[in-house]
């Protein structure tokens, strides 16, 4: 049995979200609202879940693995380590190509939005920001706009269809929410028309379909 | 061939630099200077390896591969990509332990350090801080504490010698650089038993005695 502790609008999240669905992995939904209350995710329960208090978490407890019961499940963070040991667990069908190059390529786009851009535009650094009278969104946008405009740059040389070539990986994975947040700052992203094209391409695909933000039972409007 | 863009002070070029000693491949190290003349990153031809601006960047131009020659290199940036590359393409000796759970414990806190602490404290922050009147160095320290603590309390429940059971991992390849970088913000790391137990066993292996800054030819002295 898999759980997923998310927050329909957390991109890594959503990131986990459209692997599952990918993968037709079945799993039980358990929203964490970041905003209400200061943060859910800063609860004593819910700080046991993840230390440090983000979503996602992948909650693994399986039917006939030691240690099933609920207090032993496997916990996981880190939307990346995740999605890595889902296509682990769950090869088919795969969130990465077979070639070492591709593979590589794969997990460089990807991680240009993980570790390159996400974590910039995170809560805490906007709240540091404001905290001091300054106006976070400008700073973001220049560096979710910069981000963009060198995952656009290193993608000509592998796209196909998708960011590596004709199938879906693990890069668009990461993509599409990111594009979704940037227009959330304001960010013009029909300069960026190959990303664009891509986004376009996963958009018909269920799995991204399923994994919205607004597809999510805890979903709220707003901006 | 190999040949590791780098910058001795760079936590992210460092993981790449363990990980090449490690797997004792063989590798050319072409520094790149992050502060000099407003970043040697910047320039045109830098930006051509790495449209991000960063390090570390691999090149690889192996004789026999098809599109060998340098201007068809294949170049790779993201450390925790260039990880994963050397881990698929040089297996022997392993950085990932060989058991799904274990993978993904070993991926979850090497990625923690990546995306969770390692962006927070970049320069581009320092700078946008700065540039707002805000000193940056607080905040940093503040992020970079809450980091390790959530590393110490979830490595409690994998680590034996090292991080990851008792052989070492991504994830100490990961911890040891981001420490150092810790005391460079003034973090107390006593207090992290577990974290500072596994640094020591590192020191002791010779991978990461040639990785380390001082060891390389741009080191400078300095804060």
């Amino acid at each position: 049995m898999i759980r997923l502790y998310s927050y329909f609008r957390s991109s890594s999240a959503w990131r986990v979200r459209i692997a599952l669905a990918y993968k037709q992995i079945p799993y039980e939904l358990a929203p964490i609202h970041l905003l209400r209350n200061g943060g859910e995710q800063h609860g004593a329960e819910r700080m046991k879940l993840n230390p440090m208090a983000q979503v996602p978490v992948l909650e693994v407890s399986e039917p006939g693995r030691e240690g099933a019961d609920p207090s032993r499940a496997f916990l996981l963070t880190q939307s990346i380590a995740i999605l890595e040991y889902l296509e682990e667990t769950h090869p088919d069908p795969p969130l990465w190509p077979s070639a070492p190059e591709s593979r590589a390529r794969a997990r460089q786009l990807a991680e240009i939005v993980n570790s390159g851009i996400q974590p910039l535009q995170n809560l805490s650094i906007q709240q540091a920001l404001r905290g001091n009278g300054v106006d976070p969104l400008p700073w973001m946008r220049q560096v979710v706009e910069n981000g963009l405009r060198a995952l656009e740059t290193i993608a000509r040389s592998s796209a196909g269809t998708f960011l590596v070539g004709d199938g879906v990986t693990v890069a668009d994975v990461c993509l599409v929410p990111q594009l979704f947040n940037a227009r959330r700052y304001g960010v013009d992203v029909d300069s960026f028309v190959l990303l664009r094209r891509i986004e376009r391409a996963c958009e018909t695909m269920s799995c991204f379909v399923v994994a919205h933000p607004e597809a999510q039972p805890d979903y709220e409007p707003g901006p």
